[in-house]
């Protein structure tokens, strides 16, 4: 079959979502990044550029976008296939947004999208969730699930990749606000106590059920009484600055609910409408303008789509 | 308004599911404890009788129908209301079956139906919920709710009782395997670690998360995918003579999932047709007998009722 030089697009997403440390994770529209394929002058996976982020590795195995794209072709036995891939890496790094996993799920989808779909949506998951693992050393699909498949994810057991799309609540609206300063997925998972008590982990297990159900029933009241961490939150909510300020400021604006967006420094909150969302991100704004850290905000619906070609 | 005389059934529950410790549960047909209410001859609530089993205590304080139903009086400022209560104590106890929780649903749920029902269901749920402490210690609702409520039941924060009716999936069945041995629910309790390693946490919020969805989805390979106990069952297991070989009979018969019923020694299975749960139940049987211990077996769909006045 003819290959149709493309171009892709690969949402940012939130991660654990408060109550479901590495099962849990929804996309955002607006912010992502974007994957082109050509046909290459020469045999085998070529990394034609990195466009937007000069500190993103120049190297197709230590970047997840050309090493998803790699995993492709590898299962595909196509590795001498000449492709060009040029990442538009729009998104930045260590924020909690699922930046490793918006390149990969870029990479890996658009090769399979140029090659005319051989693989099937699990198996790119499984790519681009390969390449999670140079980024922070652990296979886990809470960031490129999401980011793939669109709307709410859950994922049952991540070794196997047993992904399961939740329902998403018409209007239902998520604010991100990403503060300037770095953490890294790996340092943000050393600081977590490798133990959890039986008690919050029957609290956390209540959050959980109270959360997917309030999804399935489109009720946003559960799902606002659902949305309470006490596991992860408490330990990390130090790694960033004003955390517990800005969850104030969200809580008596109308929140639902705010936590840490994957191993932060970002958070997040989710909102029964745009005009709470927009006026969480106002006041916060002038919080951190005061102590002169940026702060950049996104507001967008659950994006119901995931990965998209052009 | 008018007072009848009424007689009430309040089912026999399976709580925990083996993924949901202390917030999830549900009821069966068949089995369970039954309240009768007449008019008193004197002011105030008095326990006429407990039919079915002498070990239960002949006092309206120490017995869980009679403290739920002295709950509902207590709360509608009626405690001189003259009423004879009569506890038909159909259930063993110390069977993981629920056996206090179905007492005391009956007797708060009988109470309120003589009257008229004054109350609403959740300040039944809170009365009942309340004999549980008088029955193990502890203010829990993963056998009163979905024995008064029906269908699986979700316990998302047990304080306030925040209980959320899930879906049952048409056609599942129970099987319960009741091992003739007392467990205690405190003792069960306490060999509990009061530590959950994080691992062990994603892993079963996943089970757990799965569960929920596959009864929303009617999906019966993933509820069976997600039947998984990796916290409580391992530690609880050895309780049980030949829970091992039970659950691999089981599993090899084709039950979805195995595991304890609330605090053990009854087991239960979920399957999708009866003739699944039969054989495992005729298959039980023998390797029961074989050792001398007597094991009764109940077959239910998932009662979706819960608590009824005849």
């Amino acid at each position: 079959m003819k290959r149709i030089p493309c171009k892709v697009f690969a949402p940012a997403t939130v991660s654990n979502i408060g109550v479901g440390y590495d099962i849990l994770g929804f996309p955002i529209y607006g912010l992502g990044d974007e994957v082109s394929i050509n046909k290459g002058k020469t045999k085998g996976l070529v990394l034609k550029g990195v466009r937007g982020n000069p500190s993103i590795p120049n190297d197709i195995m230590k970047n997840t976008a050309g090493f998803a794209a790699y995993k492709v072709l590898e299962k595909l036995n196509l590795t001498e296939e000449p492709i060009e891939l040029v990442l538009f890496k729009n998104m930045p790094t260590g924020t909690g947004m699922g930046s490793s996993a918006s390149s990969a799920v870029a990479g890996a989808f658009a090769v399979n999208e140029y090659l005319n779909c051989p693989l099937s949506k699990k198996e790119v998951l499984d790519c681009a969730t390969q390449a999670e693992v140079i980024a922070d050393g652990s296979f886990h699909a809470d960031n490129t699930a999401p980011s793939l498949y669109g709307g709410f994810v859950l994922i049952r057991d991540n070794p196997s990749l047993d992904v399961i799309k939740l329902p998403t609540i018409l209007g239902l609206q998520a604010l991100i606000l990403y503060p300037h300063i770095q953490i890294l997925t790996k340092d943000s998972r050393a600081i977590l106590k490798e133990e959890v008590s039986l008690t919050d982990h029957v609290t956390q297990s209540g959050n959980l059920g109270g959360f997917i159900a309030s999804l399935y029933k489109s009720d946003l009241n559960l799902l606002g009484r659902s949305l309470q961490d006490v596991i992860i939150e408490p330990q990390r909510a130090h790694l960033i600055p004003h955390f517990e300020e800005v969850k104030s400021i969200a809580m008596n604006e109308g929140a639902l609910g705010f936590s840490i967006s994957g191993a932060g420094p970002s958070m997040f909150a989710l909102c029964a409408n745009t005009s709470i969302a927009e006026s969480i991100k106002e006041k916060a704004a002038k919080l951190y303008k005061k102590s002169k850290i940026e702060l950049t905000g996104y507001i967008s619906s659950i994006n119901r789509e995931g990965a998209i070609r052009y």
